[in-house]
């Protein structure tokens, strides 16, 4: 039995959900769909969960709703017109869409819960779309499905107990449509994932019915080796592992959210990426092993926007507990930060720029100087993060003067190199506007030599 | 003025005393001598220091002594009869070392104090000797020079005000001659600093009386750029900056007290490192700021006897505090650790393994599974660190893969890199058994190679 999720632009419209039903119809496993939200038709579009939000918005600061309310209907009504589904769906959208405006005196609530009628709505068409063309098929609620969640709006995580209610799903005939992206509180309150969290609901229903895979059906043939705004049609990875996955998508990769690959890893079941519009393609597989093909590197995924704070002080090395002191004061500022790799004396700690706002650099400037008494402290901005991925790279003689020679090919200065043992990448910080011309030049050496060094039989 | 301190082999004899008098006649401005105990003569002699620590045990068990009396009397008084020095000095001599055994109720205190006679017999001979020779000097106790230390036998530190007492030595006549590696309480209990500490009394004074350098005469000519046991006649240091001498002791070079450093840094006094035996030869200058001279490494440092914590956990990098945590449960068992590098969902811990003894590790390892749930833990022991040491390093491009090739033309794998949180070196992690081919490769590259292409003008 498969798992198959379609995203936001495979729902956006008529005609894509026309080629969603042709893939299900294609498969007979496929018995569990879960789906998005429609998302953009062209690149100008409005993705439906913005027009909700812009709804619950309306709705919470009591202005005057109509445009918002007829801008979602109007794209319920196309798609339900044109795949001549019944009225009677539209007539349900509306009284959903109404129905939220009751929970205004709880603002989480009542965004969470408009939000997710994107979905619903989403699985009650798809699911009225397949019985139309002959396949049995039936709506399941997310509360049905056993997907029982922790009350945080907007966050909720997965309750223990609900894998054993989403096998017995296992039972049920036909194909189950369920809608992404929200489940309910053991009292019953609907909450949501966060944002792009449909991949998690595919995600948790695959392990809790034991799929055979989880297919996660998007508009891209494949998972590119390297981001297409650097490198001009670069190859395509065919088959990766979720630890390779997560490195790539902790920089920038953003095929499929983070969080969702949990569930999946924890249960073993290999993720298919697969295009809508192209689903003869032979996609990207995310499994927990692979067999290395020649290839070292998997792919090369890069993030700006980072920052680093320096300390030092003389001796810092003899100071037990100095790590711990200044990490505690992060933390206590509430402040998360990346990395925190040490020398003798020194210490850097690299934060996302926007975990550390200004006020909060300030203060946390000022604790250091008065707890720790440093000798220097200081904080650089605009720095770009470089992760090179790959199950290759595990003990391999070399690899780190491979790619510390495409820096210096490209007259890239490396302001911090992490490698360490048994691990699957290299994190390399460099300054940002360096940023283009180093990923150009390990695009040429990971994936131009040295395929045709693998190609020449060398 | 200068201060110039004497290690243990330019006090193991008279013929090494005579040595020390003509360079202190040979240069006015040595006003200040600091001198260690007697060292050894010959490869299999014995310390001075051990004999002393031989006779304090013997007076703890309260068993007989009369040999371990009669081996330090002997050395005294081989030195006393070969300089012809008064009679009375080795009456002195024994008069103290009967006087410790008063102190057998405490442990501490009469291990420091019989150490102690070491040293400030050592200052006492040489202060004689001076004075036979014409050169008008005193001995100085350390109390009466002020070294006013806190109250931690065997790992005393200076208390601050102990400065301004050091700074009126200035005003003293003649050549003075201090006893190194050990001071006394406020209450005027004698301590001592961690064993090697004369070098710790040098630099102290050094500060407190403003000297415009400390000499430190060993038994080199200098410092050597890297192991001389792997590579023969290594190229040597002339000029190194404080920052660089840290960061190859920490590693292993042994030259100078770590600690030693400090009071010279704060006060930016030059270290000078010089041979008793070849005072003419030009020695190694340490000193806060140097000229870059197109050499881009001063020296390659290493060290073995280190081993690698290893958890993983997917997601870690999401949890706020995961970090502290780990460290938290290292400072709670009071296990101290050196380096902790962390990639996306994985941390590494680096220690030394003399301070992960077994029984710790086993508590250490309970705790990271019971408290944090990681998906895996496990230890890598014989571990050898390398320390590539150069101020251009700083911004350098192209200085990362050098290193690199280096190893991989030794045909060694990196286990760990760890290059940005320093400015002046990168660390590099490997197998134990692959160190010797590693360094002569560095060497090879950082000191044969690069000094060609500096000869040739390219």
């Amino acid at each position: 039995m498969k798992v198959a999720k379609f995203g936001g632009s495979s729902m956006a419209s008529a005609s894509q959900l026309i080629k969603v039903g042709d893939i299900i119809k294609d498969d007979a496993s496929r018995k569990f769909i879960v789906v998005s939200a429609p998302g953009k038709r062209f690149k100008e579009d409005t993705k439906m969960t913005d027009l909700l939000i812009d709804l619950g918005t309306a709705y919470l600061q009591q202005t005057n709703f109509a445009e918002q309310f007829e801008a979602i209907m109007q794209r319920f009504t196309e798609i339900v017109t044109e795949l001549e589904l019944p009225d009677t769906l539209l007539d349900e959208f509306t009284e959903s869409l109404k129905r939220v405006q009751e929970l205004s005196d709880n603002e989480a609530s009542l965004m969470d819960a408009v939000k997710a009628i994107g979905e619903d709505s989403s699985a009650k068409m798809l699911s009225a779309y397949l019985n139309k063309i002959g396949i049995n098929s039936s709506y399941i609620n997310p509360q049905e499905a056993g997907l029982i969640l922790s009350d945080e709006p907007g966050n909720a995580q997965i309750l223990p107990d609900s894998f054993d209610k989403i096998r017995m799903l296992r039972e049920r005939d036909g194909v189950l449509v369920i809608p992404g992206f929200f489940g309910y509180t053991e009292e019953g309150k609907l909450v949501t994932f966060s944002r792009g969290g449909s991949d998690i609901t595919g995600s948790l229903i695959a392990a809790g019915v034991e799929a055979e895979i989880y297919e996660n059906f998007t508009d891209v043939d494949s998972v590119f080796t390297v981001n297409p705004s650097f490198v001009s049609n670069p190859k395509t990875i065919t088959k990766l592992t979720y630890k390779e996955m997560r490195e790539l998508s902790y920089a920038g990769f953003s095929v499929f959210h983070d969080e969702a690959l949990i569930p999946a890893y924890h249960a073993k079941i290999p993720v298919a990426i697969k295009n809508t519009n192209n689903p003869l393609a032979k996609g990207t597989l995310i499994v927990a092993e692979r067999e290395l093909n020649g290839r070292v590197v998997t792919g090369i995924a890069s993030d700006t926007g980072f920052c680093s704070l320096y300390v030092s002080k003389y001796l810092m090395n003899r100071e037990i507990g100095f790590g711990r002191k200044l990490l505690n004061i992060f933390e206590d500022e509430g402040v998360s930060f990346e990395h925190a790799p040490s020398g003798i004396d020194n210490m850097s700690v690299i934060f996302r720029e926007r975990n550390l706002p200004r006020d909060k650099e300030r203060i946390i400037l000022e604790r250091i100087k008065n707890e720790l008494h440093p000798d220097t402290v200081s904080i650089t901005r605009g720095i770009a993060i470089i992760m090179v991925v790959g199950e290759g790279l595990v003990n391999s003689i070399g690899v780190a003067n491979r790619a510390t020679e495409a820096f210096t090919k490209a007259n890239v200065n490396i302001e911090m190199i992490n490698q360490g043992s048994s691990e699957v990448s290299m994190m390399f910080g460099i300054q940002a506007a360096d940023l283009k011309r180093a990923i150009r030049s390990l695009y040429e050496l990971y994936f131009m030599e040295e395929d045709a060094l693998v190609r020449s039989g060398s």
